[in-house]
């Protein structure tokens, strides 16, 4: 395996001579080489420039050409997981089993979209035939259905290497779509983005594609990406990653002379309610459930759990006592580079500063490059004075709420800004009791989830992986399952054409 | 019939005492009375209040409350259709047939949203069922469906003061969806609305629907749309007019601290292309059915053919000559109202003063609220030189085009903006001659028109009346048919819910 941290332009390779930056192997804290080298301004061009012939070309081309491809690449990833284990591990300080798994996940949603072109339902395509005889006018053939809306710049995020960057969802969603993709690649993971490239290209070439379905664009900063979304060729945008990061690409989007929506799948607290006879009956499983769910990856899920709502003011309670002693347990826990390990401690410190805020237990202390798992606690009252204590601290951080009566949570519920996910624990009584609460969850979030967590997201068919706003830019999507196709498509009405009858 | 020209904010009546303004009985120039009188800035937010409690309620209501609704209002409007005669011909100087015609669609709408309501189809519902034995992990049962947004600002379109107004598509689609709805009533047709309002208000009540699913605020300026669109309560806007209008409601909508999708139809020039020998067999009949639809309702139509493409060059060809004659024996035309008769003026008297704009022919000479009917004639080479003679102007006028080749055409169609529809007049031979330039419309518009004209919009299941920007602010939308619910919907997905299975 030998890299050599360029571009993809299409089949060609970008130059070097530009900015390089390095990746850090996370268990040394060196640099890794080769380094990666930031694309020059023009190749954002070149990249768009065949995008769009490439969109051009794919138009005329059956569906059954791009599934090919997408199995090609699925299966090309597959076969490159013992090379994926050995960068991305090193790059991004997950575990081996979590890299067979998303490069699984990876190719299996590359397949799931691959059958969904198959099977033709994703175009909607619907009919109305011809009434010459309709008085008073004639009524015209109508057929409609959708169509894909043209190049798509593709973020990759940090803290999925594989599922959500390179050959990711939103990449995988697009391109079955019809729309060709420009990556700008994560600077945290640059090796691991190239090996998904070769890979890309590869099935690209072996089914005969053509040149721009799919370019990489390395910066190690803003700018390339910035005039990226800014590019006249690219008709729409999906990004995963921060708040700030996300509002930045909608402001560049919304003020282009042509505006193009943009698809940020930017924060969440993903609350979980803790309904009373559920917690009362359930509470060391609970427990043990909870600090699973938060410290799952480091915490470093979109989907993880940072706000425990319910009636935990007694830190002797079944729930309190068992969450404290297996956040204390915790062993210092890897996270994906220096920078979200120090904006951690930032975040965590912040959060522990602001009034009414206790520290409940802490894991083991963490080195530079790790974050130590950290259980808090405050109250309803303390929340609806000062609502930043609701606001996101990337990691595996959690904070409980003490929020007793079924009013104290319906009126958290209703401070809450929008979330990719709202969870309750509840018996069949604790529901019966709540049906207030449901229903304001439902609206704050794309998806509630019952006596479960919100970590672990099926990819499939039913499901949905975004929410209101700030949890995505546009609620209206989603960016998980065969739902996400959605995005990148427009519909589009064929009258009286007499080639389609 | 008595109006008082007040608001309504859900079942009660706006206050008088702010500003008052009056429509124009355009057949004598005189104010109309009674006047109407603006909401008070107070006003928007009782509106606003009373439609998302409209929201919680219809959300726990079945679907088949809101069909009913909907048929209670399509009924309503046809029993009053007689008023609407009278008290709509006056304010906009449409006739009695196209008044009589577009209630009859305005109710038919209703009823088209009222049967996909009662289909279900219009949910997208999905089901994933439970695996408890999956490994690694069970597989949690997912069922998701489409919900409403909440609360839409709708406002209403000068051009269609029943079809595209307070109980126009864009409100049918909302309340289709779940969504109460808030409109800013059209200052030209004040009585119109509130018509219309009444027939509403009624429905709402027979049908023992949550008070607050409409309100009508009144208002002649810009400050308080400007404000319902800022209203946090208000989740999506939807808008048909101009594109300074459509573009500052966008901004708006993007400035908020939670940014709300703006369905915004701004406008568009509809070109129609000629191609050789549909152009040269068919010149006369295409020249009467040229001039049929850019004369249609005084060319106040979204989809009126401005831009005529083919080769055009010689005022004596059969196709030139009979346009010609057409427009000079055009009588003077009504406009909607006085302030747009004006606009056409110098929007005519613009274009007319472009370098290489030859004036072809003229209607007779048009009074102050009238439009004189306009034929110009330009080159491609000059288009090029100067994109803006591609601009709208919205009334009767259209621009034909020289553009004699092939390559002279896909040049011309590859310097348009977005559309909501292009046309092409073409035989078999034609087609197939021009297969780059087809491809190249369907990049620019949302409905491709053959062997026909843009204007008269089938309201069905196939339609799309949307299209790229500038035409639309989101190209992935329709405003018209069945599909236009999907504006107003987000995905929602329930992981293991006891209540659901």
């Amino acid at each position: 395996m030998t890299l050599s941290g360029t571009s993809f332009l299409g089949y060609q390779r970008g130059r070097t001579g530009g900015a390089v930056f390095h990746a850090t192997d996370l268990a040394s804290g060196q640099p890794l080489s080769p380094p990666a080298h930031a694309a020059h301004p023009d190749e954002v061009d070149t990249a768009c420039a065949l995008a769009w012939q490439a969109f051009r070309a794919w138009r005329q081309r059956p569906d059954a050409d791009r599934a090919a491809f997408l199995r090609a690449v699925a299966d090309g990833l597959d076969a490159r997981v013992a090379d994926l284990v050995a960068v991305t591990c090193r790059e991004t300080a997950l575990p081996e089993g979590r890299v067979r798994g998303e490069t699984g996940r990876t190719s299996g949603q590359l397949r799931l979209f691959a059958g969904l072109l198959e099977s033709g339902a994703w175009m909607d395509a619907r009919h109305e035939a011809a009434d010459p005889a309709r008085k008073p006018a004639p009524k015209p053939a109508l057929r409609s259905r959708l169509i894909g809306l043209g190049p798509v710049a593709v973020f990759g995020a940090s803290n999925f290497p594989l599922a959500f960057s390179t050959a990711g969802g939103d990449t995988a969603a697009a391109w079955a779509a019809g729309c060709p993709v420009v990556v700008k690649g994560h600077p945290c993971h640059p090796q691991t983005s190239e090996i998904v490239a070769e890979v890309i290209v590869a099935a690209a070439r072996a089914t005969g594609q053509p040149e721009g379905v799919f370019s990489l664009l390395f910066d190690p900063g803003h700018a390339l990406g910035q005039a990226l979304v800014s590019h006249p060729r690219i008709q729409a945008v999906g990004f995963t990653g921060s708040r700030a990061g996300g509002l930045a690409l909608m402001k560049i989007a919304a003020a282009r002379p042509q505006p193009i929506p943009v698809f940020a799948e930017m924060s969440s607290v993903n609350p979980v309610f803790l309904l009373p006879e559920a917690l009362a009956t359930r509470g060391e499983s609970l427990a043990a459930a909870t600090h699973g769910s938060y410290t799952m990856g480091s915490g470093q899920f979109c989907t993880c759990p940072g706000l425990l709502v319910g009636d935990v003011a007694d830190p002797a309670s079944p729930y309190v006592a068992k969450l404290r002693e297996l956040t204390a347990a915790t062993p210092a826990l890897s996270m994906l580079s220096p920078a979200i390990a120090a904006r951690y401690r930032e975040g965590v410190a912040h959060l522990r500063g602001l009034p009414g805020v206790q520290l409940l237990a802490e894991g083991a202390p963490a080195g530079e490059r790790q974050a130590r798992a950290t259980l808090l606690a405050t109250t309803a009252s303390a929340v609806q004075a000062r609502p930043e204590l609701l606001d996101e601290v990337f990691g595996p951080c959690t904070l409980l709420i003490h929020a007793p009566g079924a009013q104290d949570k319906l009126r958290l519920a209703a401070a809450l800004e929008g979330q990719l996910t709202c969870t309750v624990h509840a018996t069949a009584a604790d529901l019966a009791a709540h049906a207030d609460l449901l229903d304001e969850l439902e609206l704050k979030c794309g998806r509630l989830v019952f006596n479960g967590f919100p970590t672990g997201v099926e990819v499939n068919a039913a499901i949905v992986h975004g929410g209101p706003f700030p949890a995505t830019s546009d609620g209206r999507s989603s960016s998980v399952g065969t739902f996400a196709i959605q995005r990148f498509l427009r519909p589009f009405c064929w009258q009286d054409d007499p080639r389609r009858g």
